[in-house]
């Protein structure tokens, strides 16, 4: 009757394949479980219904290939799925099976992606080289802020938060995830003055700085004010992947105009924290790759926000590298990136210097930490906030401890003495 | 310190309200996790930031105006958002607040929108009145069926099969989630086979009959599908709301042709099924309400799906109704919905003949019954099938026991034989 699972089936590398986490039902085996999502995720329902001849359903149907304990690969032919559709793609692999009554709990934890779906997208435009290729920087963390509060000000306030940010040593300076067009903060004034103080910053520092306005919208006004961002110079345009949703970020890689893409996260943790059900970031962080975006929220692991260590780790790996190597605990699913640039990941969420030292041991050089709070939260105010953060990222570049180079460096040592000193992230 | 705690606060009509169940990390008060709710959905970051004067914090933030056990209540003023955005509106109120790590667990409950929102969108196009015009159905529900299996039959198999159910008694007939653009079955020519076979059953049958294709892609490409709908006649359009995203289903509401828009909810559950976290299925169809979908699946509380029956029967009330009442256990807000139209509700996911008796007792008439095996999965095959769910409404309207009403009904009689007799949703 378990049509669906077949524990001898080897999976071919032309097959899409899941990881589920399977809690089924009371009175209901793993293994028929397991087989209700197969069939369910591919050409099966409920009861048997003729029209499919044996080939053709032999030729389609998804295959249970091994039960781990709760832990279950299926995987899927590729011809089920129109290559270069995410949404259509997702909802067979992550579309009805969450809400079946065979399940008590379900979790997409991860998936490998095909060549043949590989192929059909460009993903990043730019990827970790063009961004830092951008900024000239070859090697330490890029430095970014949020400008904080999230929504309030007044787009000339915003331009000049954003200017003593970037004076005080930020790269990047970006909007937060909810502000959008408010009647306080309308986007294209916002953007005038912003990128005219990007201007200004650039010439008093003789640093590239970058700017990235959120222009997450419905589709078509989110496109309009991605081109007017072009049309005037800037370098980022923001979204907000989850809230938006894959539809419209395959739009904006596609058809939005050549800029570099910072996607932030926003909802995520609706999907993601029960770690028994929903979606894991790792397999959000893989078609956001897929797509292209450039630079991608992965969590800090040391601040206000959820994420272990070990998670946060493997999704930084698995956005940066070309292959990722199947890991020792079995949650990740070797992926080759063929010819798909590596993203940026960026570290954001109730940071300050003094989480810079374990972050870093962490996650290493190649990050965006991005700093709100922990920046404009300084005694001090923004500018020293932000040199305060550049000069925790120096201390680190040097190999020396942050609380040793605080004694020389004035802005550092008040951060410290604020908000305290992290030294290791375990 | 909990600014954004303000029991004495009554909210205002403009306001947007939302209500949480909110379950605190360990060692935290439910008033504080509150509070950093309210803060993080708002102006507030985690760490003291100076920028915005206190008239304008006290105009701006948000404000917990109740809290009784684990629920809350959260009112935000209008101008934190963009009137006509939501993915920015969600990427506050449904956004980051889910990955603190000050909850254990977060759920939206529900949200009230305010006139000024409303104002804002269109709602449906047609709503109940125009679908039932369309088919100059007054009373009963409508029929309709999922083309099965799932994925897997050509063009002209799909087409054949949907000329049956036609010809059987249904008057719609959709494609299924994750059946889009794929190889073994592209969507141009689907469409147009499919819309060819309408035409011969309208002219057979004497019946409006309406078929919905599955226009889901990336945002520009699912325009061009809809546009072809149009272009050949077609009178609906299906789209995969949660795995397309809300940028997407505003676009194919606002710049889309003019089509009736057939919701599905693949995904959902993922956000919906744990009752401690994510995001309530009420929520989801509040905002598809308002953007402007005309039919919406809100389960069955009787087939394969999650589903409780009072919480499936809230749903109904509020995508059908004018203005939802307080309901008695507290979990629906008054919601008043203004000029915004009527969504037809569809029950679907593991029906057959045999469940519409006590499912009609549940929903009453004002509903979509759709059933995909149990309709291509009886004995005789589609037309019976369609015939079968035919009379098991009929025999409903006529207020005649579904059992009695088969004695003289053949393809009823089987349907109940294979698949049993339900008497009551309880």
């Amino acid at each position: 009757m378990n049509k669906f699972v077949d524990l001898d089936y080897v999976p071919k590398k032309e097959d899409l394949i899941c990881e589920f986490s399977v809690e089924p039902s009371e009175n209901l085996s793993m293994k028929e479980a397991c087989n209700r999502i197969a069939k369910e995720s591919s050409i099966g329902t409920w009861t048997h219904v003729e029209h499919l001849n044996k080939e053709k359903r032999d030729k389609l149907r998804a295959r249970v290939y091994s039960i781990d304990g709760n832990t279950a690969k299926v995987a899927y032919p590729p011809e089920l799925f129109e290559k270069t559709n995410v949404p259509g793609t997702l909802a067979s692999i992550a579309g009805n099976i969450f809400g079946m009554k065979a399940l008590k709990n379900l979790r997409l934890e991860d998936v490998y992606i095909p060549a043949s779906i590989d192929n059909a997208f460009e993903g990043p435009r730019y990827g970790i080289k063009g961004i830092r290729d951008t900024f000239g920087i070859e090697e330490r963390p890029l430095i970014g802020t949020i400008v904080k509060p999230k929504v309030g000000l007044s787009s000339e306030q915003h331009a000049n938060i954003a200017f003593e940010a970037w004076k005080g040593g930020c790269d990047v300076v970006k909007d937060d995830e909810n502000l959008v067009n408010q009647d306080f903060n309308k986007f294209e004034e916002r953007l005038d003055l912003t990128l005219e103080k990007r201007k200004k910053a650039e010439e008093e520092t003789s640093e590239t700085k970058g700017y990235m306005p959120n222009v997450t919208a419905e589709t078509e006004e989110m496109l309009k004010r991605a081109e007017l961002v072009k049309e005037k110079g800037g370098r980022y345009m923001m979204i907000d992947i989850v809230t938006a949703g894959w539809s419209a970020l395959q739009t904006l890689r596609k058809h939005g105009p050549d800029l570099r893409i910072h996607a932030h996260r926003a909802m995520h943790a609706a999907l993601t924290k029960n770690k028994k059900h929903g979606i894991s970031m790792l397999t959000i962080a893989k078609f956001a790759r897929l797509i292209g975006v450039d630079q991608l929220h992965i969590g800090t692991a040391v601040g206000k926000m959820e994420g272990e260590p070990t998670d946060i780790w493997e999704i930084e790996q698995e956005v940066e590298n070309k292959i990722v190597r199947k890991h020792e605990d079995d949650h990740v699913l070797a992926e080759d990136w063929r010819d798909i640039k590596p993203v940026f990941a960026v570290s954001s969420g109730g940071l300050h210097p003094g989480l810079v030292q374990p972050l870093m041991q962490l996650l290493g050089k190649n990050i965006i930490i991005q700093a709100g709070g922990g920046i404009h939260g300084h005694p001090d105010g923004t500018r020293a906030g932000a040199r305060a953060m550049r000069q925790a990222i120096d201390a680190r570049m040097k190999g020396i401890d942050v609380e040793e180079y605080a004694e020389d460096s004035e802005e550092l040592k008040k951060a410290l003495d604020l908000w305290g000193a992290g030294k290791t992230y375990k």
